[in-house]
């Protein structure tokens, strides 16, 4: 192929993602007489996964990247996170804890502690398909930064006597650089940190938490709250007394 | 009081009660070392209102008012209920019904069904405390107009063969407005209209919910779906196999 053949290839490739997401917003339009942007698109896109309605998907879709990143890395994140966290203080703030050594809150670590926004930000913002092998080989970097403000709220439960188990989908191979990069990030005294021991085969993470939780509550703890970027990680039967949704839409987990 | 005088009082209110948003936003700039405008604020309530951490309010944050009346009359709101509704027909079009007239679905009325905000658009957008008399006085005219993309929804459920079940927290008193109202909106040919009997006291919504999707279970019917717009519509044991929350920050029903 010569170089004016490719380029007017790569033209009309161009000319054919443009129109790709053009169409589902005129198709939009079109069915729903409204007036729709691509930001109104992008954004009910991202509503509807935090509201739990859209579910299971593999990308972001590729028309919704730029602003999902955009999001993703605003001050409107950073607000929204904090809110979430004030809300979870509040909470605390009113429980009369009993100090007998059995009140639990439970926290996610990917995402909830740590963020890996600096990973996505290298992988087009969760609109590529998920290389489960290069997101552990960045873990094991333990280079993830903190989630500042669940820092923040992370010490202020500590301070109550409220024991912390940390319940995460990474598997048992990412132990030590986990419990590193936590640390590292400022994160410590938990009580727990239970990883996945992945031999058990394929289980999804929600029952796999569940299942956690029903031990912790065999063994005497009252779990008065969790924190999870992920539905999977505040859904399913026996869950906390209160659970907090911070807002995540890069990927899905089950 | 002099004229003066009274001008002074009332330069002097508004200046105390613009002092107490900026107040409420310089706090949070403090706390967090973030520069966060009203605009961050309002739309991080209003994202943890709809996360769910944010329960139980009675009003909506006088500061916020015109931040979340203008959300609810926008072409965002509409896109994002859109989205959601679009979600439950993809989800209807891979389902195997049994055709045995047990398939089952449950629809919320006011929000889901109807909308309210003509009421909250004369009452400061959920900014004043909810006077259920007035409230119900506005449902006695039945002029509740339909969410029309719920509409065509309900229409395709039915369609389907599926039986549709409407429960609401309105009591029965107002049975002969809403079945009015719900008709003249293009809503007909569902199988039940669940609404409460008050003497029972005073069981929270969920629960109340909650024992009517038992007694639909009870009798044979699976149920697919639910769509609302409060939690306290989708939460609690027996719920539907998926759930699918529409956008509301008016108002929380517990």
């Amino acid at each position: 192929m010569g170089r004016k053949q490719y380029l007017l290839l790569v033209i009309f490739s161009l000319l054919c993602g443009i129109a790709f997401a053009d169409w589902n917003i005129l198709n939009l339009n079109w069915k729903t007489g409204l007036d729709i942007t691509l930001k109104n698109y992008c954004e009910s896109w991202r509503m509807n996964v935090e509201l739990h309605n859209i579910r299971d998907f593999d990308v972001v879709p590729g028309e919704c990247v730029d602003y999902i990143g955009k999001y993703m890395t605003s001050t409107q994140f950073k607000v929204d996170s904090q809110r979430a966290l004030e809300e979870c203080s509040l909470y605390l703030s009113n429980l009369q804890l009993t100090g007998d050594g059995k009140d639990a809150w439970v926290f996610d670590i990917d995402d909830t502690l740590l963020s890996t926004t600096p990973y996505y930000k290298k992988h087009h913002f969760g609109g590529e398909m998920l290389n489960r092998t290069s997101l552990e080989g960045w873990m094991q970097k333990r280079k993830a930064p903190a989630l500042e403000h669940t820092l923040n709220l992370y010490n202020e439960i500590k301070g109550r006597g409220v024991r912390i188990f940390l319940i995460s989908s990474r598997g048992e191979h990412l132990r030590d650089a986990t419990i590193d990069n936590l640390i590292s990030a400022g994160y410590h005294g938990w009580t727990g940190l239970i990883l996945r021991n992945l031999d058990g085969g394929e289980m999804g993470v929600q029952k796999y938490k569940t299942e956690q939780r029903k031990l912790l509550i065999e063994g005497g703890y009252r779990i008065w709250g969790i924190v999870g970027d992920q539905w999977s990680s505040l859904l399913g039967f026996p869950n906390g007394r209160r659970t907090f949704k911070l807002p995540n839409s890069l990927y899905y987990v089950a």
